[in-house]
């Protein structure tokens, strides 16, 4: 049989391993920071309808400039934006892609704050930009010094921010942001993932008079779209310019943008569920210290937390119990997606019970 | 207002432009190959019907081996093949571009064929891979001898052979890819976008004990799939790991995956107008001599034909009457899609009438 380092791949694959958090089909699935709300009945129809219309012209390409996606997206996020201002591929990682093919690639350099989003590193490395990185402050906060700093020292073509930051949940002062910008000439990155999850202003805000300012989204989170794949950017109309210089010409199927823009068309009540979603992990927040846990603040829809002895031994057991939450690789944490509020009860009490059943989880006071 | 030079992009994308055929809406479009059929009222029936079951779970991440479509693939494909010998993403490009960032990248090269599918230089390029040509031999054919010896002289790590070719419809030989493979260390991918409309045996016939040999192909063409964007591809289960290396997570939607299963659980109906395509592309190639034209042999669902004075006031005169063809750069020369017998007898009737009009498109005998 043919092993994979019998053919002639990258130099720089041999011995890797593609990225995969575990797809494992149990009752509380709290691992991948999905909105773990099935969407609205009502909604669901009119997503079935549109996309039925557009299977009846399936037999031609899409829309290469998804015009009505781009309209719904554009109104979606206000802030006066308009469709020439907005970007969306399949899922954000690919509109991560198409930012650093237009402006990384080899010889250009994008600098990250670890802990953060681990597919920033991956996309880097897949579209030969280098990854350089720089020290976040205590408890895993930016301040607008810390960044800028990093930022004169490091001179990277292009810098990403992640706000609120996975996987930690961390805030990002909109000030950040503002440093961020001014202390490069490069492109500033923000990736607003879970940006429906936070209080206060976004980089949304900041993007006018900003054309080196890229504002990144996903329907994925907050949104209860991550089977549909649909990321999007906002920027100014040439930035969105440069990203159709390197995208794969209709790279947005017909049935993604029908189902994407009936799906905006119900924002209000696709996103419902987002303050009953902020209550879980709030609730997460208050009771984890009772069990001896440290959790980190969060503006995101999940929650990390320390004081974790053996991550490995809780997770395990937890999985047993058919609960599935996320060890991320921070030394002592784990990450949990904050769910429905019979998920949430039924993650506590599972981690009560494993405190109790032989102090699993806990580190020694 | 900023323009795209005022922003740090790449400096081999400056004073580039997006690739683009016209997005027109006329009333004859036989610019794309596209198959110009709708798909049969009851597949459409099926296909909604998958989705809407999909759209249930679209809060979750879709499966991302997507294992029931690589099932559906490989018992369409036949030849022995399994699940584990398949690969697919949003159109046959993206899995080309997988392939180029598994094998190729920067330092490395690919060995096409020109005149052929534009995207192999576009993808190369974006992959920061050397693209590298050899002629063809006359009447843009290939022979074993002719890419064999192109293969040792250019020592390419990566060979495209497109078949039958685009844009010019020409069947390459089963031998012709044999003697490819035996030429080359390197990895050899055949392009089978247009095998369906092809007579005798793909190099999927070849796969077995070729683990450098990958075969892509498309929903897009003879499916009828264009708006759904899925490619696929066909190799040794090694090669299919080295893709999976370089692809986003999820890269292929929920939707997507049960689409394409639904439509290929109905592949007979879905190529049931194959065979009237391949008529109306034998209809052309017989009526275009006639009109003082000179079509090339085709084993695609498209012609290629010379003689052409100015193919840009052809193109335009016939655009005017609501019928949009390709002009693909070859001087002389256009392309047009083989459609329905209707679109067919549309597209001859004018050509003969513009010819009759004013000789603007037949050549001087």
């Amino acid at each position: 049989m043919t092993s994979l380092n019998d053919l002639p791949i990258r130099d720089d694959l041999r011995g890797k391993t593609p990225y995969g958090a575990p797809q494992e089909h149990v009752r509380v699935q709290l691992n991948v920071n999905e909105n773990t709300h099935p969407i609205p009945e009502g909604v669901a129809t009119d997503i079935v309808t549109a996309v039925a219309r557009a299977v009846l012209g399936v037999n031609r390409y899409p829309d290469r400039e998804f015009t009505e996606l781009r309209e719904s997206l554009a109104a979606y996020l206000g802030h006066g934006l308009a469709p020439e201002n907005i970007w969306a591929a399949n899922g954000s990682n690919e509109v991560l892609q198409h930012v650093l093919q237009a402006f990384g690639g080899p010889g250009r350099s994008v600098l990250g704050f670890p802990p953060t989003y681990s597919m920033h590193s991956i996309i880097a490395d897949g579209t030969g930009t280098r990854w350089v990185t720089a020290e976040r402050d205590t408890d895993y906060r930016l301040s607008a010094a810390t960044v800028a700093s990093a930022i004169e020292r490091e001179r990277p073509d292009i810098v990403f921010l992640c706000s609120p930051n996975n996987p930690t949940g961390t805030p990002l002062g909109i000030d950040v942001i503002e440093a961020a910008y001014d202390a490069t000439p490069g492109i500033l990155l923000v990736d607003e993932a879970y940006a429906e999850f936070q209080d206060g202003p976004t980089a949304l805000s900041l993007l006018a008079d900003r054309p080196r300012l890229l504002v990144s989204r996903t329907m994925s989170k907050a949104f209860a779209f991550a089977g549909a794949r649909v990321g999007y950017l906002a920027a100014d109309p040439a930035a969105i310019d440069a990203l159709r210089l390197v995208r794969l010409p209709y790279h947005l199927s017909a049935l993604t943008q029908a189902a994407a823009v009936a799906a905006l068309a119900h924002a209000d009540e696709m996103l419902a569920m987002v303050d009953d979603i902020k209550a879980q992990r709030d609730r997460m927040i208050a009771a984890l210290p009772a069990l001896g846990y440290t959790p980190h603040e969060s503006a995101a829809n999940f929650v990390l937390f320390g004081g974790v002895a053996d991550p490995h031994a809780v997770f395990e057991s937890l999985f047993a119990e058919g609960i599935l939450i996320r060890d991320v690789g921070i030394p002592n944490h784990l990450r949990v997606t904050a769910g429905t509020d019979a998920e949430t009860t039924i993650f506590l009490d599972a981690l009560a019970r494993l405190g109790a059943a032989g102090d699993l989880g806990r580190m020694a006071p």
